[in-house]
């Protein structure tokens, strides 16, 4: 079979509702398209067997691989299979080998196969069964005509995805594909990591790239079209060239994340970090100990939002918070100063600022201060965040995490 | 002009991509559903003239409100304008007043219009333009005979929102409308709610309701098709009857959230709260942080992710963590009157606990001890939670919350 021309349709009415969104969607046009297959068109529709055979006859006229999804479980709103019989004018049959599976999988769970679950036996005439080891709905793949090849599958992301990587893809023609990378920058915002690309992208050539801002990072995305056998050397080189420009900055790629790296930094040096937060409320903590295995490194922190708080649990001299007032560099760096003696740890992370939306006598609503210290001293940085209340902590709290690795990088394992 | 039938295009190549949502079809669902209209179907088409006429044609068959965004800018990607006029077969012309505008957009920044944009000036014959306040693209409404309306939008997301709001939904007949109201609900797993609510279900009637499993707490979201001049009856029956099933556990609705809510019952009693977490690491501070005027009732808190720390900052015994371990009710209990004590707060809200994926000698991953220390003394909770590290972080969060906002239910403002 050929595959040039792919087209998705999500099936469900619970897809149409305005709080829901099909993630299958996005799956398949990955995963499809790094197999070589461009995903022309994606269609979601509603649980109606009218609607659906609809949609299965419009996208047999204009694709030729149909991947369709949900729709196959034992209720009666469950009509894929139905609206796929009739799109291409073939009789359902059950299905002897998928009926006793079934009953045996039941028997299994120590209860009777509840009569409803029989309609998953039915298998349209010609059709190949996709075996699904996760739950109880059977996909189909059948041919229609010499031209197109329509798959169904369940909606269960879980289920479809096993099916998709382990029967699917093996089956379909592999040509070109496409080789997807992300690569994740900080403490640019996205204006200059555009101005400073600029050069770099007049040579990006069959590179595809978009900068995108993502929450407190800038990411770049890089797709590249790579015949069969092919590496992505277009990919490969502009990576490169990417780092060369940004040095630093460029701090991971793909689904590596800023507190992974950290952490590794961390564990690699065996060396440990204690945090004190005042606006970043918690944040900079929560994403360090995201990461299994963080309690070798992370020694604790405190979240000392109250001048109460920084005497008590940072140690911050009170005639210091009188002088300088709460968002000041000096209180930051006493602030990452006591909580690194108190938890004796080798780094001590500290962040004061105003999240907003109100300032204060240290400045307007996005002042932020971080602060260092460490076996080479106290380091501090001033930022000037624009952007809510959500922003604003966000920022803050990757800035500190960055401001760590940069130390970290430094300093050798 | 009726419309019973609407479906959604949403055009552009980069909407195909892997990484990319249309979030504008989940905004024209509800805008489009209050206003009682459904969509039934929704389609993604990248930015080859070909496949979005085609999408047209298909969409001219089968519906009769068609709603299409993206594709109307100046640049030679932006083909919506010229495939529209493809598939109703109607040329396009250019605009004086559109034109004139764009000329005195572009005047007012002080640069001339970059030729390219006098794309934008050009019309289907007989479409109704339709203004654009942010933005250079025009969208436009057509009428394709009797039996359906065409509408054009930008798909930048501020400026197609504020033309459906402010143009096109007035111009749109208003029959029945849909009422949509979501119900929060902490404390009960996803198929307990549906237990206890098998009964109220029965008595559902023409409400459509779906119990979904959000992070850490189960939502119930109810739709109710109401006609022109009628109220959400049924909707707001069913609320009372939910909640009188479920008591106190249906915490809140529609856009309300665990830590507002939480904060709204602290500020009216004056109360003030500090944190002590272990395995939760910075969350319930976090959340707690999150709502502007925080620090009115949060003391401060303490991430005591070693046992050091939980001496050192929130002065439990060695004694204890040597007895018990560090994951048991006593030290939950500690850490509690600790930091209460230490922060001088009304409560102190404590979580240990192993997100995993290790358990310890206190239990396996997802064993949680919650305490709440207070005025009426203190309170201890155990929690077995499933799920991987994320999911017993937030778990373990939400659910301390939760024993601070019953108790803070049970004391008088």
């Amino acid at each position: 079979m050929s595959a040039e021309r792919a087209e998705l349709l999500a099936i469900g009415s619970e897809l149409l509702d305005p709080w829901r969104t099909d993630t299958n969607g996005a799956y398949l046009s990955r995963r499809l398209g790094e197999h070589g297959i461009p995903v022309r068109f994606r269609t979601v529709v509603g649980d109606r067997v009218d609607d659906i055979a609809a949609a299965f006859e419009v996208a047999l006229r204009r694709s030729d691989l149909i991947v369709a999804t949900g729709g196959l479980g034992p209720t009666v709103d469950d009509v894929t299979r139905e609206a796929l019989a009739r799109a291409l004018a073939l009789p359902l049959q059950e299905d002897a080998a998928i009926l006793s599976w079934l009953q045996e999988r039941f028997r299994r769970l120590g209860i009777d196969m509840p009569p409803r679950n029989r309609r998953q036996a039915m298998v349209l005439q010609g059709a190949e069964v996709i075996p699904n080891r996760l739950g109880t709905a059977p996909g189909q793949l059948i041919r229609a005509g010499d031209s197109a090849v329509v798959v169904i599958l369940p909606g269960v992301p879980s289920e479809m995805r096993h099916m998709v990587d382990e029967w699917l893809l093996p089956r379909l023609p592999s040509t070109d594909r496409y080789v997807y990378r992300i690569l994740k920058i900080a403490g640019l915002n996205e204006s200059e990591v555009d101005r400073r690309l600029t050069p770099v992208c007049d040579t990006a050539g069959a590179v595809d790239w978009t900068i995108l801002a993502a929450p407190g990072q800038v990411e770049i995305h890089l797709r590249e079209r790579v015949p069969a056998g092919g590496t992505a050397a277009g990919v490969e080189r502009l990576e490169r060239d990417i780092g060369a420009v940004l040095g630093t900055h460029l701090f991971g790629r793909d689904e590596a994340t800023m507190e992974e790296i950290v952490g590794r930094l961390l564990a690699e040096r065996r060396d440990t970090v204690a945090v004190a937060e005042s606006l970043t409320g918690g944040s900079i903590a929560r994403a360090l100990t995201e990461i299994p295995g963080a309690s070798s490194y992370f020694r604790g922190g405190v979240v000392c939002y109250s001048d109460d708080a920084k005497v008590l649990c940072c140690g911050v001299p009170a005639t210091l918070l009188q002088r300088h007032g709460a968002v000041s560099e000096a209180v930051a760096r006493a602030m990452a100063e006591g909580v690194r003696s108190s938890l004796a740890s080798t780094w001590g992370l500290a962040a004061t600022g105003y999240a907003g939306p109100e300032g204060g006598p240290g400045g307007p609503p996005g002042t932020v201060h971080l602060a260092l210290a460490g076996p080479p001293g106290t380091d501090a940085v001033r930022l000037r965040v624009p952007g809510d209340r959500g922003v604003v902590r966000l920022r803050a709290a990757r800035g500190a995490l960055d401001l760590l690795r940069h130390a970290l990088i430094g300093k050798p394992a």
